[in-house]
């Protein structure tokens, strides 16, 4: 009874999402433990259920960057102050935000080393000594790893002071090579949130004022929040020559001149967990991505002092381990507690199984997306698992879409955009006359930044100055 | 015909391993692209191909660690300087060779940060928060990250100021459990050197002045390197509840008594990589154990310009990538710089296959730990992989442990122990009084460390002071 009571609390301890959505998302984050703070600020303990999710975007990532050519390699995490310099506008946009290690043991370093916030000047430093020859070329290298970025004010898997991601960093012989990675990476992350996280994305180039520190050029995969927050969720980086010019980085072509090199970096970090949470969670707590969720299918014994309960639970679980990840839940708790607590976890699919399920062969499959129940036979029950599987993907998706379509926005003049920007939360579509002073005021005013450039325009004007428009432009709040 | 000259010339850069073995070690590094320099004193750059060996080395460890109940975790890479003194041995042992981190950004810490050079701390300070009752135990956590350490004098994998490492932390109800879990993760490390990377280890306890600092004891697995020093493979702590009372880590038992929480942690790291290079390796190069190795088959194609030898050698790779790691090498070197080549980076087989193996439906297999060369019917090939990949295992751990036998001595008295430790390298048997004076002379004496207890003694005599011995222990130079 004290059980059923609690089972409750558990749940109602999880604030409602339309009552408070940031309260919720914290509330998510630490009851499904999957990460804890710790006396570092900004710096989070990612717990075994949260970095099993972690664990379970990079495997599949990695295999896609590896079936594509991409090696992985390690470079140090300290970068010298001296190399962090050599790309100027790289510096520029990192050097206020980089932890510096001074000291080495007892004694005063003669350098100060910065704790790595990205690896491009690294990457670059062994590139120009590695290569020679177009034979050398491409290089296609990856890294996975935590990176350190000073921010001020932090969130759980947003934002914070260090970071799990995986940086790729590439160089080819041609300005066209590199062009394409930059856009074939774009495009595989985009693929990966919409197929494996069931998360629908928008896409394109960032502004000027956007982009990343030292790019020619930022390609972004941007998803949509419950709230109608944009999340940047991926990014695809075109450099051109302009590091191959500050590292020296050059070859010699077929016909025996030096080149410079052509390069692209991308990634994708932790932050994507704060995005599947606020795309799919609800209420009752997390809902997961059937691909990435740690635990697919959690089994719970009804009545399991009952003989044969236990024995056939765990048949079950041996027949389901060939086909999807699979627990059973002995503990002593009761099956309400259970119920309640491994849907705020976010499991795709439990089963119950009672003595009057296994007297008539079959279990009771409970659907985590929409609570929908069904009895099934145990002799189709491998088969129902993985239909169900899929089903709870393909609504999931259709959920998020449903949201993210509901919440896009098209305003014609400055007047239909504050009014937008005033009462709803979501993407709005834009002109603008690409002028960075434009692109501030609007950020000034209303707090939408563009997200990323949909389509070059000709014959519109600019939302903010009426003047001729060069693009139309997805607009949004951001995390 | 140059070719044909370089791809000696690639062999001949290689140091004869009796002549010079820290050059033959550091050439290998170099040629066989396992690691490069970076800018950062002491910090390496693992390249694609060394990278690719961590990678199966954890891959592999990660599913036994699994397997026997573990969970990883991610911890943050910093410790507050107070945290780090809470234990007063383990401040003592570490705090000499930390890296601090003392601003962030434009601003000075309040309090400086070291960048972790092991995690008990972090690890301590999680659990105090987490355990409460005896039903939060045991955790098992690990965790797979770099670390850092100040040294001073550094060498590629074996020593250097950051490197890769996984290391478990474990916390239990009871003494005894908590010395079970620091035994069989022992156990575990020995097994994985023996039976996955082909090499004999020695194992047992450390000596309190060898032990890891903070511990109530250390158990190491040693293994031995062709030029008979000692290499300290993996490591296993018992801390009984030292930790638990400076981080009051403390939970209610079955009868509601508070008690004190007994922990472990052990780790294994990136320097195995050196102790495979130095047990394995001959005068052309790498030879890779086949369960770690990146390519465990190289099909090099012979006259590649004939008509059907690309696509054969193609069809045997697709028909071989089942059951191994294949790859063909279509560069346009000639065969004898590919034999070289892919000899010196170690691939346990080589296929090679021309016009006239196609004809009479064979290929040449060559081993590369023998050089023995057989041809081989393509209909029995994949059965002969799999059983020359296990005979190459057999034959590789029996040449280490030849190695290992052949180089332990047994020293009954000070004059014998200098005799051996003037004349040969290797292990030396001998008994100790237990006195830390004695384990230093001995040291100081000869450069030979106590590298672990076989077994306690009593009836015998201190091979340095004469007295009365405790224990029975093997001494070597270590890496």
């Amino acid at each position: 009874m004290s059980n059923e009571k609690n089972s409750k609390k558990l749940v109602e301890e999880i604030t409602p999402r339309d009552t408070d959505f940031a309260q919720w998302y914290t509330d998510i984050v630490k009851k499904a433990e999957l990460m804890d703070y710790s006396s570092v600020r900004g710096c989070m303990i990612m717990e075994p259920y949260g970095y099993a999710i972690w664990e379970n975007i990079t495997k599949i990532l990695d295999q896609k960057f590896k079936e594509t050519g991409h090696e992985n390699i390690s470079m140090p995490m300290f970068i010298p102050e001296s190399l962090l310099q050599k790309e100027k506008d790289h510096i520029e946009g990192f050097a206020p935000e980089v932890a510096w290690v001074t000291h080495g043991g007892s004694q005063e370093l003669q350098e100060r080393l910065c704790v790595r916030p990205t690896s491009e000047t690294l990457f670059c430093e062994h590139y120009a000594k590695k290569i020679h020859s177009w034979r050398d070329l491409p290089k296609l290298y990856n890294q996975w790893c935590s990176v350190v970025r000073w921010e001020k004010t932090t969130r759980p898997f947003l934002r914070s002071v260090e970071f799990h991601w995986q940086e790729g960093h590439t160089v080819h012989a041609t300005e066209l090579e590199a062009m394409q990675e930059t856009q074939n990476m774009q495009k595989l992350y985009a693929d990966f949130c919409e197929k494996t996280l069931d998360m629908p994305v928008i896409q394109g180039q960032k502004t000027e004022s956007e982009k990343f520190a030292g790019a020619e050029f930022t390609y972004t995969v941007e998803a949509m929040m419950y709230d109608g927050k944009a999340l940047q969720s991926a990014t695809s980086h075109y450099f051109g020559d302009k590091f191959a010019r500050a590292f020296d980085i050059t070859f010699q072509d077929k016909n025996n001149n030096t080149q410079y090199a052509y390069q692209t970096s991308w990634g994708i970090s932790t932050r994507i967990i704060g995005g599947i949470i606020m795309t799919h969670g609800d209420d009752r707590g997390l809902v997961l991505p059937p691909d990435i969720a740690p635990v697919q299918v959690m089994i719970i014994p009804i009545a399991m002092h009952k003989a044969g309960v236990s024995e056939k639970s765990l048949e079950i679980q041996e027949k389901l381990n060939k086909i999807c990840r699979v627990k059973t839940d002995f503990t002593d708790k009761s099956p309400g507690w259970k119920f309640a607590e491994h849907e705020m976890r976010g499991v795709p699919i439990r089963l119950e199984i009672g003595p009057k399920d296994i007297e008539n062969n079959q279990c009771v499959l409970v659907r985590r997306d929409n609570f929908e129940k069904i009895t099934v036979n145990l002799d189709t029950l491998e088969e129902n698992i993985i239909k169900t599987l899929k089903e709870i993907k393909n609504n999931m998706y259709q959920k998020a879409l449903d949201n993210l379509n509901s919440k896009i926005y098209i305003a014609k003049n400055k007047q239909e955009f504050n009014d937008i920007t005033k009462n709803k939360t979501g993407f709005i579509k834009a002109h603008w006359c690409g002028s960075p002073e434009c692109e501030q005021e609007i950020k000034n005013n209303t707090n939408f930044t563009s997200r990323c450039i949909i389509k070059d325009t000709e014959n519109c004007t600019c939302v903010n100055c009426n003047k001729k428009s060069k693009h139309e432009v997805y607009w949004a709040k951001s995390y």
